[in-house]
């Protein structure tokens, strides 16, 4: 049995989604499991220090779930030959520095999105990184959720026939943090905090996509903010300055529209969170986070606009469910592993640091077609 | 007991929705009702004479509807002064020639919509109307609808709070007469002929729009010709020249953005072939052509992101229904019966030529927004 | 780190609510987890010593929850300066006697209700705590709990609108100890041990009405003794000479009617023990313990009066449930942290001595009213 | 087989109750079904003839439902000596005079209720028709629905035990006219008009208490003017003057406490608009207006008190239901029928104009009551 022990520093993870998901669920998981088989006798095994500001966090989390490493100095730890891997869960206002630093120690890297607050920066990230020649990869965990694993065998299978227009909603009701508590930090709705729905969201809808429906060629974005007055998680007022929906409509090079819609103010009537629209010539699929219901042709009922009397057709009916015939293991750990195993075996690892700077340039370029109302191009990066 | 019998030419009532809402639903209905009652001791009975070119059409028509009038001569009907009213459900190329006509006889005119293909023809319509001082009416069914008669009720009553945001999504899959029977007419595919879903919508959507959520300010659009080969009535194929589908975003005047698709080529998994979504502070409804569903602040859980696990929560499951606690006449005959009322009381009717005018504003700046690429403002009309 | 470490003089918690709502949910859960934390680095843990009358029962008890501190002997844990708070859960008739003596010891006091048998006691009570300076408070626990919660969230969000009228429906079925066990102590049936339903749930219904409806103005209560012939624990007959049921009218300094009716003798058919009504002009709630259902103007149903057919309207149909959007901890212990938060930062604490003394107040007009069968002001106490 | 035929005069039955309830369903019925069988070969048939003041309106009723005589002339029907019978179910302010008027001509009366708008004249109506020597009656329809007749059934099988109190809840949201359409008259709300909901419904406790629970001795009721704004039929607003709320309890004088609440001001969750809940020692009955739940001592569960925990009981699940094992055949029919036998027998009928006055009687004392803030005793009626 060949192990291959492999040092992480994972910088940022004291925060909810750095725990559970970077950490616990995927990192800790890995470990649990025996690590990540690579071959009939080889398996790669992580092994993490914690990096952060505050000691008694990191000793708390240290404590809580086995991690005997840890560390406030982080120069110290990228100083360190036993961690080659630098992973970044920092506020996105902190990445750039960070991940600059951890280029610069010669350790491969791999980061949440966005990947920076401005496009300039994250190409900053990935030119150095390749003139480095060090690994290099970005969190995008969307595409491994059940649902868009579903759409994506629907297309692979040849389902829709030709693809016709794709619909997205996300979103949920955000408490304003005056009426109820919110469950979101404060921050995402400050501006100056490196808030707003476009910078969250749309470094994901860009690989989203990108992958399933076709590079994106232009859009047209309408921000908002819905709700100006907020409290935070103190209970203080405070004024929000980043938007909390955005409105979109992106044309791919495909000439498929793709109308989608992201957003804090929306209360919830539909399949999921996030439910995701594929029209095509032969069937109709709509994704939710983990599952996904199909109509094809062949089920397509023939509704005849009469609105004087009371509907004969429950439009909820012609549907069936794309069973999981698989188990769909957390989205996170499944990119994790395939980072893991591209560090040491070189397999292929397509989400680099230049796609995410392309998760960027979207956030971008959404503000901007709000801010000036008009549609804009989206440049290839070189 | 008085009574004011009514004369009405009814042009172009053979078509499907000529002869079931406007003949049939409407006029023959309030006849068999008795007539529109005015007053404790006066009504109105509408009396119709059919105008068509083809007589036989005609004369089966008025055999099976007991109509005992009907004429393929238009001209002798304007000048027969027993018909104080002109009402023009023609194809819409031909709608303008026809009601100019009927105006210049000194006709009150009621039209369906588009009351036009331009702005120009459509606004000559208008201001022709006025000078000649008769009294004029555009179809504006939508607004009768009961589950758009429940979103005014909500408005009114204060349930929403403040606006946030309002979501339409229109449409149904219409075959393309190829591998099934399509189940509306071809010239609707053709532009040459009249047609395209702007024209068609667009027209219903500014009336809408102004009247339950403010003045349409500008939109962007993005039209499409998704299926661009279809066979028409004799199943003869022929290639669609007209948008199919148009994805629109729309600001109102109250700074409301009104996000809303219009499609013939998607399959329909919500509550009804129409369906609005309005969200406010204090709650939100969708509403269906019939049905509205709430969910007032009070009932609005608080989902928390986690695409791990099953969703716990069903979203449908925490709303609830309006109900019909009035009875809903058909739309089409409620306007008739402002309309009737209008012409021999004098009652206000504010659904006039020039309202109609608007629908076709909507529809041409819908088109210019899609193959310019660009925001366009909606300018008042004079 | 800063630590407060606070004693507390328990006496009387080897009663059944003492000791599950005070001692084990309230004190030893907040030592439990870690305290109450009342700035980044600063927490307050309360470290109880139990006072009682029977030795073997404190032991057990002590030895049960693992707590080490214990003694019969009050004035010498009173005369401890190690302990300077006085909590009491002794039964009615003995505390005023000792809640005096820690008054006079310089304790700080919490009580449980009623505070008092009579309004005279009750405001010495609270004159004494005042005069010598120390802090003071009682228990007031169905304000925490969550169905009221959630009816004060409704209330504080508008969504009742103007507030019509208000019904409470408290109790169910104590058993008479002849035919089955009782489940309740015999004392509560005896007027000459401080029993009765006044003293018992009037104190409740004071703080309930005053903190969400508005302060009590007047009422009229009519009392009954449904069944004066019970067995004790013991099995023996008894004679009940305090009523077991209150049939209510309070009118609010708002000019609302909360009809409230408090029994041991009624079977529960509705949603729990406690049920409040509230109607609105835009929203009806119907609170129980825990849950809370709604239905808005937007859902009232239009029921027409026609008792010779089946109805149509199931009328538990039409409601939401109000979510549990926030986590709700003990009630009792939510009191605890606050109370002791006041000892230690000298926060607000509105629920005080002269609060307790409104309640006996109340418990004692509803008897004069009952007994006198007339209507009675609630005098403002001085 | 010998036939009564018995002429009657309906006076005011084109009114909604009129005519649905004593025309269609009672008297109409009972011709339809051969008449009221009163022995193996012998049968009363009753004669209608209607008598109103709009002939319009007398004529569409004859017509409709097949009733060949009708009058405007009160005095000719009166002075015919084919029509024994007056029936009265005019407005209650023009019921005096004309029940005095056909005591006069020796008619026998029977008379909706309440019979008078004061006690004074409703003793009158008793007084005279005794003096008189005629039959006379007044409806008393609630005593024969089929909730309350198995509510009969338990008390007199001896279900309940002895009985410790009785809980009636009545009433639903009646629509201002403003937001919607009312469902119940205009004059409901004034009181100069003769509205008011305690002439409506004590009229109707009253037979219900006394029938089922021992007379009623004392009251003590508080009204409310909860909604004073409302909109009239023709949707013109208008100011509310009679109470729409009446929260009140009754003493009987078997001891026991019978708290009532009628209200047009309230949004119903639980079993029907009428729920009546009867607590004896022995078990619990609630009945609405036709079904009838009931707990015996034996299915009685043993709620503990604690609000910490989720409950764990269903309090609607250890109910059963009383089956329908007779056919109830409508209330108002029955006592019809019963009248008419009366009439023609001599059998008893107990529902006499003296009955009438004591629901005058008790919705006199309870409007006192809340005008005085007062307990008040309730006379016997000589």
């Amino acid at each position: 049995m060949r192990t291959h022990k492999l040092g992480i520093i994972m910088n940022g993870v004291t925060g909810r989604m750095g725990t559970n998901q970077h950490l616990v669920r995927s990192i800790l998981a890995i470990r649990k499991q025996g690590g990540v088989k690579i071959g009939t006798d080889e398996t790669i095994i992580p092994d993490p220090i914690l990096v952060g500001r505050n000691p008694n966090k990191l000793k708390a989390l240290s404590e809580q779930h086995g991690v005997e490493d840890y560390t406030t100095d982080l120069d110290a730890a990228l100083s360190d030959a036993d961690y080659p891997v630098y992973f970044d869960a920092l506020s996105t206002n902190l990445r750039v520095v960070n991940v600059r630093k951890a280029i610069a120690a010669g350790k491969h890297v791999y980061a949440e999105k966005p990947t920076a607050t401005n496009l300039g920066d994250a190409m900053t990230l990935y030119k150095e990184a390749r003139a480095a020649g060090v690994k290099h990869g970005v969190v995008q965990d969307k595409l491994w959720l059940p649902g868009l694993l579903k759409l994506e065998f629907l297309l692979d299978s040849g389902f829709f026939g030709r693809i016709l227009s794709v619909r997205g909603e996300f979103g949920y009701f955000v408490f304003d943090g005056i009426s109820q508590p919110a469950q979101r930090p404060s921050w995402n709705y400050r501006q100056e905090d490196g808030g707003g729905i476009f910078f969250d969201m749309f470094s994901h809808w860009r690989y989203v996509i990108d992958h399933l429906f076709g590079k994106v060629k232009r859009l047209v974005a309408l921000g908002a903010i819905h709700i100006p007055e907020r409290a935070d998680e103190q209970g203080r007022p405070y004024r929000a300055t980043a938007e909390d929906a955005a409105y979109a409509i992106f044309e791919t090079d495909q000439g498929v529209p793709v109308q989608f819609n992201s957003s804090w103010c929306t209360r919830v009537r539909r399949d999921d969170l996030l439910s995701v629209q594929v029209d095509g010539m032969k069937g109709t699929a709509v994704a939710g986070l983990r599952r996904c219901w199909v109509q094809p042709e062949a089920c397509t009922p023939k509704p005849v606009w009469n609105p004087d009397v009371e509907p004969k057709l429950d439009y909820y009916a012609d549907w069936g469910e794309v069973p999981s015939n698989v188990e769909y293991d957390n989205a996170f750990k499944v990119q994790w592993e395939l980072f893991l195993r591209h560090v040491v075996q070189d397999t292929p690892f397509p989400w680099s640091l230049l796609e995410g700077a392309k998760g960027v340039q979207l956030a971008e370029l959404g503000l901007k077609s709000w801010q000036q109302r008009t549609w804009v191009d989206v440049p290839e990066l070189a």
